[in-house]
Parts: C-alpha cells; sequence; structure tokens
C-alpha cells in the first residue's frame, strides 16, 4: 500500500497509503490505474507550488474498485468499478448558483486542492463517481477523464455532422478531441509538430499535418473551398495558436479555447469583427460529459490502448514525468496501483 | 445641387453633383440628412486610402426622399421617406452561402466602396432601401444606420432582461448599444472618459463612470453581487479595453466585439479557459436589425435629439471632421444636403 508524494523542488517520494475511513457521504475506491496528466507535470515543475499543500498527492485520471460506502451511499455497492469526476464545489458562489458548478469560483479540483489518486486508496465524494460498465479494461477506465475534457470541448464546441473541424495541437487531449469530433461526423484536421504524435493520428484515421512545413492557412482553404474551418479548438497554449486560430475559421465560425495560456497572448481582434467570429472557453467537464466519454469507452470505438503508450507501477511516477519531459514517443503514462 | 469630394491628404472638396438615372433595380434618392461616421473620419485621415477610389464621395448613415424609381422597383412609390442599408453582396462567396451576406466576403460598403450619400442625390440599390414612417423626423431617420449597428450588436450580445450590462466606450455607437440595452430591460453602465459623454449618458438614465477615476472591475463586482457582468461590449478598440473586458465578465458571460482593433491585443485567453466565457464579433447589420433601429426611433423613446450634437450644411464636412478631431461635447453630427 503506497502513496508517491510530491515534496516540492521536483522531489517526489514513495511512501505509505493512509487509506481514509469514508464519511457518510463518501466512498473509499481501491485506485486501479491512474494516468499522468499534464497539470501534475506542472505541479512538479514547481508552476503550482502556491495552490498545492506539501507534501501533495497528485493524481486525478483515475479507474478503480469501490472498496467501502460511506452509510449515505445507496447506489454504489463494493465491488463497483468506477471513474471519478475529480471536482468538488461550493453549491454557493456566483457559478454554482447559475448552475455552472464545474467551474465554482470555489473549486476543489481532487488530486490538486486536495489528496489525489497516486496512491493505493483514494477516498472521495460519492457524487464524483461514475460506474463503469463491469467488462471495461481498467486501464481504459483511467482514459474516461481526458475523455470527458474532450467530450465537454466538442461539446461547447457545438460541432456538427459534416462540418470542418481544425484542432491545434496534437497532444492527448486534442487527439482525444479529434476522435470525439470525428465521432460526432465532423472531418478533422490535426496540426501538430511531433512526428510521433503526427503518425499517430494518421493511424487514427485523423488528417494531420505539421504547420512548420506547410502554410497552414493555406491548406484549411484549400480543404473547404475558402471558406474556412467551422471549428477550431486552441490546445496549443502557444503564441503561434493563438495568431493562428482566428485566420482558420471561417466566417461566424467557432474558437475553443482549451489550452491553458497562462500569459495573455496577442489576439487578432480585428478578425472576430470582421468575419463575426465567436470564441468560447471550455475547462474540464460536467457529469454528462462523463457519462459521454463512458459510453464512446464501453462502444470500443476510441484507440485507446495506442494512446496508451506506457502503463507503469506507481513507484515509477518520476519516471513517467522525465519521460513526459523528454517528448517524443509519448501520449498519455498510465501508473498501476 | 452639391456634393463633397475627398480628395486625398485631408482634402475635402465641393462640387457638382451628378444625379445617376436609377437602373432598372436601383432607386435615386433626394438625399435630406448624412450623418458623419468614424469612419468617414478615418478615411479622411487617409487610413483607408487603398480602399477608396479618388475622388470619393463618402456618406453612408442615411435619410432621403425616393426621387425616380428603376422600372423593377415595385414596393416604393415617389415621394417615400427612406434609410438605406448601405450593404451591397455578391451572393456567391462562402459567407453568402451561409447566409451571411452582410458580412460577405467581397461586400461593398455603399459610402466607403462605391460612391456614397454626401450629395444632393444618391442612387442605390433598391434592395438597400427600408421605408420610414412618413412622419419620421428626417434628421432621425439619418440615425437609423448607426442605430441598427447597436440593434445589431444587441442581438448578437443576445441581451435579457434584468442582465448586467457593462459598454466600454460612450461615444455615438457604445450610447445607442446602452440604451437599445436598456431598452431590452438590462440594467447598464457605460465606461467613457469624455465628461461630456458620461453627463449625456447619465441624462439618459444610464448608469457612467470615468474608468480612470475609478476601479472598473471593482465596481461592476460590487454591482453585481461579485458575479460579474452578463455582458460587456468592447467599444473602445483600445489595449484597455481589451484588458479590462475578460475581468469584467461573469462566468460564461458574453463579451461582444464591436470596435474595431487596427492592430492585435493582448487578451488574457485564460480567462475564457477559466470562466468559459464567450466572446462573439458584430460587424454592420441585417435587415431584421434595421427594421427594430425604426421600430424604436419611432416609438419615441430613443433621445435622438440628443445624440445629434449638431446639424449642418453639407458643405461643411469638413468643419464636422474637425469638430470631431477636437472631441469634447460632440456626439453626431449630420449634415443636411
Amino acid at each position: 500500500m503506497q502513496a508517491m508524494f510530491y515534496e516540492g523542488n521536483h522531489a517526489i517520494r514513495a511512501g505509505d497509503c493512509t487509506p481514509v475511513a469514508p464519511a457518510a457521504d463518501e466512498v473509499k475506491i481501491k485506485v486501479s490505474h491512474c494516468g499522468i496528466c499534464g497539470t501534475d507535470l506542472h505541479i512538479y515543475h514547481g508552476v503550482m507550488d502556491n495552490r498545492v499543500t506539501f507534501p501533495q498527492i497528485m493524481g486525478h485520471e483515475v479507474s478503480g474498485v469501490v472498496d467501502a460506502l460511506g452509510e449515505e451511499v445507496t447506489d454504489l455497492a463494493v465491488g463497483d468499478a468506477v471513474a471519478v469526476m475529480p471536482l468538488d464545489w461550493c453549491n454557493d458562489c456566483p457559478a454554482c448558483r447559475a448552475g455552472h458548478n464545474h467551474i465554482c469560483h470555489n473549486l476543489k479540483f481532487l488530486g490538486i486542492d486536495t489528496p489525489g489518486a497516486f496512491q493505493s486508496y483514494w477516498t472521495v465524494p460519492a457524487h464524483t463517481l461514475h460506474k463503469l460498465p463491469a467488462d471495461m479494461n481498467l486501464a481504459h477506465g483511467a482514459m474516461i477523464e481526458p475523455l470527458a475534457v474532450a467530450c465537454h470541448d466538442v461539446r461547447l464546441g457545438r460541432v456538427q455532422p459534416d462540418e470542418y473541424v481544425a484542432v491545434l495541437g496534437g497532444g492527448p487531449i486534442g487527439i482525444l478531441i479529434a476522435l470525439v469530433a470525428k465521432e460526432a461526423g465532423a472531418t478533422v484536421l490535426v496540426s501538430e509538430i511531433n512526428p510521433f504524435r503526427l503518425q499517430l493520428a494518421q493511424e487514427f484515421g485523423l488528417d494531420a499535418v505539421n504547420p512548420t512545413e506547410i502554410d497552414l492557412v493555406e491548406y484549411v482553404n484549400q480543404q473547404t473551398g475558402t471558406a474556412g474551418a467551422d471549428v477550431v479548438f486552441e490546445v496549443t497554449g502557444v503564441q503561434a495558436g493563438a495568431t493562428v486560430m482566428t485566420d482558420l475559421v471561417r466566417t461566424r465560425g467557432r474558437i475553443v479555447m482549451v489550452a491553458i495560456h497562462g500569459q495573455p497572448k496577442e489576439v487578432a481582434l480585428f478578425r472576430f469583427f470582421w468575419r463575426e467570429l465567436e470564441m468560447v472557453g471550455a475547462r474540464v467537464y460536467e457529469h454528462e460529459d462523463f457519462a459521454r466519454a463512458i459510453e464512446l469507452a464501453a462502444a470500443g470505438d476510441m484507440p485507446l490502448d495506442k494512446i496508451i503508450t506506457d502503463v507503469r507501477p506507481l513507484t515509477e511516477l518520476e519516471a513517467g514525468f522525465k519521460l513526459m519531459e523528454q517528448g517524443g514517443g509519448v501520449m498519455k503514462i498510465l501508473l498501476k496501483a
């Protein structure tokens, strides 16, 4: 029974997991798999030291099996396979009162603002749990959380069948957005510079190009009869993405802002005016996105086995971070508890 | 019978108007009033010399009376009072084919890309005309075009009764947006630095503040119980507006990009992600916006007489530009043909 602790200053330590008995409205999960998120890497890099509490157990892309139930929890049973929607909200801020509790102004993100899932047992509020089909591979179960991000992004982008969608950035979230948009009936282009990720996107039946090798705007105009893309997902987080997004999208088209831009970026506001563009931000997910993600994963149409490029023991968290830093042939790394 | 010609290099010349006989689908109007738009001032400043043809007759905020009809025009009669929606589109580009011909990729804006209304007679396509009520003051008739801009902006902002709206910039378009949003049932704040415009906004029953004298974000948070504005209209065109807009708007609120930002601006894209903000660009108008503007003006609820700060003879176009350059007590200047 182990837990992985981030102690600040790039230090990761393995220690004992202290299972927490569930309160009345909580559930204790025996963790199966937990993916390493880009946010975990940011925490490891010290970027979020002012937000986390040391020592911090990270991890929120989790699958597991119910181990113990709080007394008020009636809709689950010990042994049920589950995924966690790692959000806990206040129910009292302007966002919650307006029905947007997934982006509550006082949101606790489990695994960042509370202890996370890089441990053998994890105790969480019952309302965060989604039951998985009994026959679902629990490695796939750990992909439900990032897949739900993609479902949320595509939903907020209102992607329609036969639309042309450009996804800027082909990392795990970008690729999942592309696959969910394709599933929605769109023609999808992925723009990515990493050769491994480009090849993977192509294997998945997506059009995928390197924007440092071709003129992306010209390419999209060719593909769309000069109209431009119906929807652009900005998932790069860099200025090049923020610059090109407004040139790619058609008149009255939509830009979905998925990336976390730590600093303000230069944006062609003229283009918003001139083409009556729309941009919408998309953050995390709502319960319906989790439900849709489980449905998609259960249907077996998502190439999750190929997106999972590595499964390692929990104790190899630091090695996982090193792989992510190197880039190359990495997409999603899971840890097995 | 006169026309005012822009000859480049800040030169304006009065000359003869050459009335154009209407083609089969055109109408010749005897011009009554024509407002001076900020765009006309830009042209006068030489900013759009690569777009206009010399000598250029500017002017597009027009009211007049039908003087002659092309033979195919059956829904108007000589003597009818009219306003002009000064847009001519190609019907063949991706925007037109998608039903957005008001922002046609090959749009001809009458008075910029073709001769305009700063002359005694103006011949235009019949499809651009909106009939005015026979008893409408034709000075008010010249306000229909800018009022239609405001109706379009408020419509695209989906302003609802009881929403809190912040308008950044209290020039003619900003004030008209504020008034149309108020008419839609919103509580409206205008942010403006010109004391004359601030006072006028207050006279109109709008809350109006100077953002160099108060903390605008703190003020809006106070007014909205920390939620933020439901809708923000950015009408300043400067970096300060682009910076503050994302801090003013509530979670899942809307920003309407009305201003023409000639250069890219720094935008807090993080805030779009974090609060799932929406931004939509709004340019010119559609026929339904003209219809709504005429309805509002005809109802007499818009304080158009106070927004019109000057009515001068057509030949005083240059004096009008000088007044606009000085700022101060100027809102909308009309020329009487």
